[in-house]
């Protein structure tokens, strides 16, 4: 971390105690919490006084970080694109100072597509050594970031392992905390107790986190009619308690406190969109549609303060109303990356939720968005496995892989054409080595035709031998290069007749 | 099928005797063909000399048909809805006198989006009965067509197994059957050998054939500089027969002898699209638009014999070039219907490409396609077996419903709202029950909640119980309806704040 320690901005503190409540009720009934980190933790670190450390803040002060540095060259781009765009606050680098296992990536509509894996265990299964392994799988095929969303048991201890582990940026929702905290009760929720939480993770390294801060009161009697309802767990708790406590939503009445905390330890804001459709009949609806005038304003106070800020968008949305979503968010929000779950383009096949939100996603990343948040088999059905989580990441990445192709992105059709080319000259194991899921097809070509010499076989099982059309399209070729003058011959006969 | 007799046009004949060779090489080594059919066939009934029994021709006198009829009903809309669009070639209702076993179906773009599911052995992989297990499984799932596309052993009995156990109308690729009768060997196929399978298949019964007539000499060059030249079986076997015989495509030149046998037996044609993209990079190229202006004219063609005709459309297209493609078929082809493969918006996710294509798909077919082609987790890898048909046929499904509902189809909307409902009210017997498959939605859900009790709680596992959004909504809704007197008073104090 000496890239941090380097730029003499920042210093470390004793930092918030860690309390046995801190990992929920269970740990206070056992008296102890469950398999705690006793890996290398760095001490907390944040801003001194009147610093600000922020990416922005460099960025906007001309500064290239090695983080940028970083990110150019894993982009393929020139690093003013990064420190414009962070300037501009059109992209986002996810980098707490406490999080120095993490390698910097950017999320930015300029930049590739990128694709957020959400694990985490809740009250009904889990435990921290799976969900490590979900992480871990999760990168392994390509997840950019990973949001730790536990609702269960041990939540402190689960986020240590999550972050002191993750080579990719964490995020969380750390209302879901702080509302263990008060025994799950939303009423009972208090800014000083969410603010403690919020501190709690800036310490651990936390790299965004969503802030529920634009479900206003007035919003609140627009989902009154609703199929749905209010489908965001952030979106609903704070749905409930304003009225409980005849008052405005506190994320949004003390969002420049948060402002602050984050500017010492460089986290971004993810908004969240509390009033997200939670089906196809809600979409782009009154309530949806009010709420993203929050955010709206809720950036611009966030970039006053240096912040980065990312917008989370929906949800369910069926696909002649995807385009709306972006262009809004966009245009009301000055160009700060929009996140989007999905959108499920169709609420009719749950068990296939990764299939039908990535026809979304995609989607909606063509028309903008900067990172999808992948949706799993599992979804509104369970909590999703080792294996979900997986498909999730595929799904997703192909989801967004088609939109950068579908925008333009320099250099992204090359994997598509490198791969067709293997395809063409039946190279089946370059095939395999390029493809998303390299285990996968190779296991699906082997199914039928697991020997050796099919690795360089002219066909596959699909066809056969006699009907491969690759096949029989390079011999056509290689005859037609044979026989040029005389189909130019031809031609002059023939191609009179269509 | 006595409302095929009734209509006094048809008459049964001695038709084809089968020949061993009609099973191909094997069953000639063999000296008999394998499983034979042993159930009950109709004798071969065609048009009486100087009558036409296609469901244009009927629709277009302003007979109402029994299939029209029945389609009306199954579409829930008006007889003169199916008899106008069937009149105008812009559906089509594939029901060849010779399968009385198929419920008839209508494939049109004023119509929900078809799907259909390919199925058939190949020289390498399957028997009769694993293909005529998947012909039923499909259908269990919704495939609303099934195209054989056997080129493997005993093809003529197989594809007997299948029209005869098929409800939904059966369509081939007769081209795979003559190549067979000339021991695979391209340029051996004649105009005689091919009328000769073609007459075999509207005997037993196939609704619908794709017919490469669109391949002509001119058109080979284009696909010289290609990364991955003609992908189309049919496409790359007419590709090769032109320039061997030095004669323009006899699919092209005879297409009129085609139209009067199809018109005896009502078999609409599916115009091959023999030089459809096999990569992105070959999307939208010269070569595939060139070739889609002969599709255009043999429409034409064929409308005048009053036969039915489908036109067939990509492949592996990236997102942004989609919508010229049904753009450009519909205003060519005159509206006739559009049954594209996919298409694949990437390359890149060989084990996925139910999924890469299920984005294009959906997108397609949200600009007018009318029926699209299943793809399944094993293309490019291998044959398809039972379970990757039902991923196939479930992923397309919900691919041609998220269309239904994006072009706002009359009660599409309907399905995803019932099954929103029963989410939102927590009824998980309906919730499966009115999934798109709901053996996997309760497996998925049983794998974290088995116990009974489970199917009434107001939770899953995904969340927990305190943390269901649905569930905290519903609370806030209540307390919204209880005190909304004093909400409307807080209303003036906290919602000018905002």
């Amino acid at each position: 971390m000496t890239w941090i320690e380097d730029r003499d901005d920042t210093e470390t503190y004793a930092g918030r105690e860690t309390q046995l409540p801190d990992n929920g009720r269970s740990a206070v009934r056992r008296g102890e919490a469950k398999e705690e980190w006793r890996g290398s933790k760095p001490a907390p670190r944040r801003a001194k006084p009147g610093s600000n450390v922020s990416q922005m803040h460099y960025a906007r002060r001309g500064i290239i970080t090695p983080e940028m540095a970083y990110v150019a060259a894993r982009e393929g781009c020139d690093v003013s694109l990064v420190v414009d765009e962070v300037a501009a606050g059109r992209a986002i680098i996810p980098a707490n100072v406490n999080h120095p296992e993490c390698e910097p990536m950017i999320i930015g509509k300029r930049f590739p597509v990128k694709v957020n894996a959400n694990i985490g265990n809740s009250a009904v299964t889990s435990s921290i050594a799976e969900e490590v392994d979900k992480l871990t799988w999760a990168v392994t095929w390509g997840a950019d970031t990973v949001m730790d969303l536990s609702t269960g048991d041990d939540i402190h201890t689960t986020r240590e392992w999550i972050v002191r582990n993750s080579p990719v940026p964490i995020g969380t929702v750390p209302l879901y905390r702080a509302l263990e905290k008060v025994d799950g009760e939303a009423d009972k929720l208090t800014r000083e107790i969410f603010r403690d939480t919020v501190i709690e993770q800036c310490e651990q390294g936390v790299d965004y986190m969503t802030i529920h801060a634009g479900v206003l009161l007035r919003h609140v009697p627009l989902t009154a009619e609703r199929v749905t309802g209010i489908v965001s767990r952030g979106g609903s708790i704070m749905a409930g308690w304003c009225p409980a406590h005849h008052e405005e939503n506190f994320l949004y009445t003390h969002f420049d406190e948060l402002c602050e905390i984050f500017a010492a330890y460089d986290v971004s804001f993810s908004l969240g969109d509390g009033l997200r459709p939670g089906s196809v009949a809600d979409a782009n609806d009154e309530a949806q549609f009010a709420e993203l005038h929050t955010p709206a304003e809720l950036t611009e106070r966030a970039w006053k303060h240096d912040v980065q800020v990312m917008v989370e968008g929906p949800g369910h949305v069926p696909l002649h109303l995807v385009e709306e979503n972006v262009r809004l968010q966009q245009e009301l929000c000055h160009g700060a990356p929009f996140y989007t779950l999905g959108p499920l383009a169709t609420d009719i096949a749950p068990g296939y939720d990764h299939i039908t939100s990535a026809i979304g996603a995609a989607t909606i990343a063509m028309h903008g968005t900067a990172m999808l948040c992948y949706v799993t088999p599992k979804e509104h059905l369970g909590l999703p496995n080792r294996d979900d989580v997986k498909t999730g990441v595929i799904t997703y990445k192909l989801a967004a892989h088609s939109a950068d192709v579908a925008k333009g992105h320099p250099g992204a059709r090359d994997w598509d054409d490198a791969l067709s080319k293997a395809r063409f000259e039946f190279r089946w194991r370059d095939q395999f080595a390029l493809s998303l899921d390299p285990t996968t097809a190779e296991s699906f070509h082997d199914e039928t035709l697991p020997a050796e010499g099919a690795k360089t076989a002219h066909f596959c099982s699909m066809c056969g031998p006699k009907f491969c059309s690759m096949r029989i399209s390079r011999d056509v070729r290689e005859r037609f290069k044979e026989k040029s003058a005389e189909f130019v011959e031809l031609g002059g006969t023939v191609y009179v007749e269509g």
